[in-house]
């Protein structure tokens, strides 16, 4: 049994920005050298969400559509407070969750074809992030 | 320490149908002779979701009016662009999350006695779904 | 490789009241003398939400506000059913998770500065609430 612990940098432009993951954690896996185990992939990070979905054009922009809906940028009480107009953000986040964990089995990951794990930047403005990719296992 | 990956098979017709996989993840881990750990319960698709909630037939029927009416069928861009109609389930399974983890000790889960641990199928028609059920732990 | 469970214990007003468990979850890390690895937080209950939020006070209303409106206290069918009036507490449950698993390096949690662990409880009662907080790591 061991631990590893790996990182995922990228530059967004925020606004729903969607990234597709799962190829960078299935390297990862890889390279940590075990085979059955969990990863744990979550941002460091408050404004975006990790999760699911099939990673295609057409739902791209319907999560953002969605999100526009439910949770629209409007007058929120952070943004009255601390002036960075990015509540809907925090909100998205908090309700989409920034960290998921995923089983692996034989150094492959136990995911659909049309299943990716993605970043979803919330923010409303350029961002440097980085996402921990932590493998556990034998 | 070790980790051992099972997997929980089901018919469902889709359209909010929640199956109620608790007793079945009890087992697993019963099975597993592992006392102390995580359980990892993981839909290999993208129109599901993982969550607990409260299984009895009013709450069935409310969470199926609630996403009816927060992420309703009509029309969505990943429809147009696949003709397969079934783009609420995959918006519907980012926002909940398709995998979620859970403890135990002593080979029991740490769950509530109103909490169940469900699948909710969000698709538009019948499948056969797999869902992982990987304990890790002493 | 071990495992070590920990419990947070709360009393709480209900009507989405946030708890903060970012410090007791850090202090349950370094007792557990785990170096790298998962803690996995999760509520033993079905009428409260894990996440992570910036926690501060304008979110802490908005996210209210927000749960309000997207699944308001009005007539479900659970409530019909139980007559204990707090469906709108279930709901919210499932769509946010009652566990999510975030790793840790070095003793320290791998979260941003604005981002803490939080405990909100959807129930409209007060309540005694226990949070299992589970490390496995090596």
């Amino acid at each position: 049994m061991s631990v590893k612990t790996a990182y995922i940098e990228l530059d967004t432009k925020g606004e729903c920005e969607m990234h597709d993951l799962t190829s960078q954690i299935q390297e990862h896996i890889k390279a940590s050298g075990i085979g059955d185990g969990i990863v744990s992939v979550s941002l460091i990070g408050s404004t975006g969400g990790i999760s699911t979905i099939e990673f295609e054009d057409g739902l791209r922009r319907d999560i953002k559509e969605l999100l526009d809906r439910l949770v629209p940028k409007w007058y929120y009480h952070h943004d009255a407070a601390w002036g960075d107009s990015n509540a809907h953000a925090h909100l998205r986040s908090t309700l989409m969750g920034t960290s998921q964990s995923f089983p692996f089995k034989e150094g492959k990951l136990l995911t659909g074809t049309w299943q990716q794990i993605v970043f979803i930047d919330f923010d409303n403005r350029p961002r440097q992030r980085k996402i921990v990719v932590q493998m556990m296992g034998e």
